[in-house]
């Protein structure tokens, strides 16, 4: 776990003056800690991304026919429409079941250290079979995937070109791969961005002086990088912990994945990318405004009260952070055949 | 009710016949019935179609918000990527509650003579009204539907540009005609269209014969226009009855909107465009394959037993109605504020 590094003050004169050295002061120290999205699409681990495969995963993305019921695909509760979440304290899934956890957005994700809240998949591909399997979610099984995606000729075609080199291209781990092609592209640059490649205009003085105080407060001990979060596991609550409707007792986070104490409690800190569009907050959801996210932060995190105005500016910063999403166009899937197993709504009880 | 016109047999030497002359007597013959898809947008009833409405309309369409549980959109039963519809007997909607009928396709709806099967609601403004107040499906109010769209800056600013000359521009009328003019632009031209527009090459022999056949049996007695179908209302059992677990009792169809008994198990005729896509058949959801939705038809409809191969080629004739989609772009719908009334699963039962 990392310790919070020790922050250097900036003086306010060095943001709020229209020197272009104390902006460059800014931005240096700011680099220090964040960085901007790259302009291509990251390279990911054993899975080199190429356009068939981006077009085949997008295509997985929308399926609601990974689903038991299909009623669900992956975009239900990633919608790309609404910052790559669901807007729900925690996902409604097969038979109306509510997940343990807020769905997080799906935008920028390939550049968490791991993926879920607790990190237990390491990256995007390990990701996508988790929902499609869970009972509370998409309820399938990978042989049922398999078989639905088998059963059509243009999937199976899509799966040939994309892994020309296997013999038999249309398995569930292939389709996890393609997935994390796909969701590798969602990459939303920000003001902030330009601002941290040198546009001293991208940002408004507010949201200037917000990045000061996000840094200054020592938000950024948990939240730098390139996702401004994500990167590393901090327990909620290292000051005080929230009450029990914000961190509920019976969930306890990192825990379950290492089975070590010092993991009780802990999370993968959230990264801020697009956070105003991803209400609401935290892993139990249960936090809707943003400024009320901030300061219960800063004090269970930082045991800082922050005022009214001062968590308002950090609020103007991470507006900063709201980024455009690429354009996407809806696929158009193939249609079932004799072979496809039927959608099933039932609700089986183990 | 429409009876079954006389139908002139063509020879099939008109269809199978390489001569320009009889390739054009049978288009001649076949546009008698049938309309090309329009090349522009059609207009609709009391309700101008503007840029700015449909991309308001879009966006509506995607969004979940318009549910109470914040889980559906119009786009999850009428899904853009799997045909306009759900791939389900009958969808499942909030508190996994399932629909009583068959989705139909949005796509190329607005040429229907009337929206849902049994022709309840006008056009596509009325039809857009239904699933979001159903309580089987959105169960939402009208009144939390404006709270939600007022509470939210962009949508007020969309609705004020689409709604120019409103003084109060967000109301559940609106919305509807937004969504309106969007599905109005949902037009899928298809070889079909193009035959009819003269490409001879536009269809396969066995295509021909097929389209030849649907003449020649009186297919087109009900399924003509530019929709092949969603013209007029027909008793479902015309001639022979199908199995109640095609057709199941306790659904009488148009007989619940016009309390005559003439109108008992009668539907509106299923638009056939896209067809292919658009899996399982029937009001009921109880076939799933084509050929033998076709041969239910011929026997129930025409008293007529189709082989294999004539109904085979009529599968063929049918696929040539998949049209192409138009290039939708997903949108990108405003974060809620503090004033959107938040989601609930809760199923309230009357």
């Amino acid at each position: 776990m990392k310790l919070a590094p020790r922050i250097v003050l900036l003086t306010s004169a060095a943001v709020l003056g229209a020197s272009a050295a104390s902006a460059n002061e800014l931005r240096d120290y700011a680099l220090e800690f964040f960085k901007p999205l790259p302009s291509t699409v990251p390279a990911v681990a054993d899975n080199p991304i190429t356009k068939d495969k981006i077009d085949l995963g997008k295509a997985l993305f929308f399926d609601p026919r990974l689903s038991a019921s299909g009623v669900f695909s992956c975009y239900s509760c990633h919608n790309l429409t609404t910052g790559g979440d669901d807007n729900m304290e925690t996902s409604v899934g097969h038979g109306w079941q509510k997940g343990p956890r807020n769905s997080p957005t799906v935008l920028n994700a390939v550049f968490n250290v791991a993926q879920f809240w607790d990190g237990r998949a390491d990256d995007l591909k390990a990701q996508a079979k988790g929902p499609i399997q869970a009972g509370v979610e998409m309820a399938n099984t990978p042989e049922n995937v398999v078989a639905t995606l088998s059963s059509m000729g243009q999937y199976v075609e899509w799966f040939e070109t994309s892994f020309p080199d296997e013999a038999e291209p249309v398995t569930f781990d292939n389709m996890a791969k393609a997935i994390e092609a796909f969701e590798a592209t969602l990459l939303t640059p920000a003001p902030f961005d330009s601002w941290l490649n040198g546009d001293d205009n991208a940002l408004s003085e507010e949201e200037l002086a917000g990045l000061e105080l996000f840094m200054d407060k020592g938000c950024i001990a948990c939240h730098a990088g390139v996702n401004i979060g994500g990167e590393d596991y901090y327990p909620f609550g290292l000051i005080e912990k929230p009450g029990s409707d914000i961190l509920p007792e019976g969930d306890r986070g990192r825990f379950a994945v290492t089975d070590t104490v010092d993991d009780e409690y802990v999370f993968r800190a959230g990264p801020l990318r697009n956070i105003a569009m991803t209400a609401p907050y935290f892993h139990s959801g249960k936090v809707w405004d943003l400024k009320v996210a901030v300061q219960i932060m800063a004090e269970s995190q930082l045991g800082e009260e922050l005022s009214d105005e001062e968590a308002g500016k950090i609020v103007a910063f991470l507006g900063s952070l709201t980024g455009e999403v690429p354009t996407i166009t809806t696929p158009v899937l193939p249609a079932e055949t004799a072979m496809t197993p039927r959608p099933t709504a039932e609700v089986i009880v183990e």
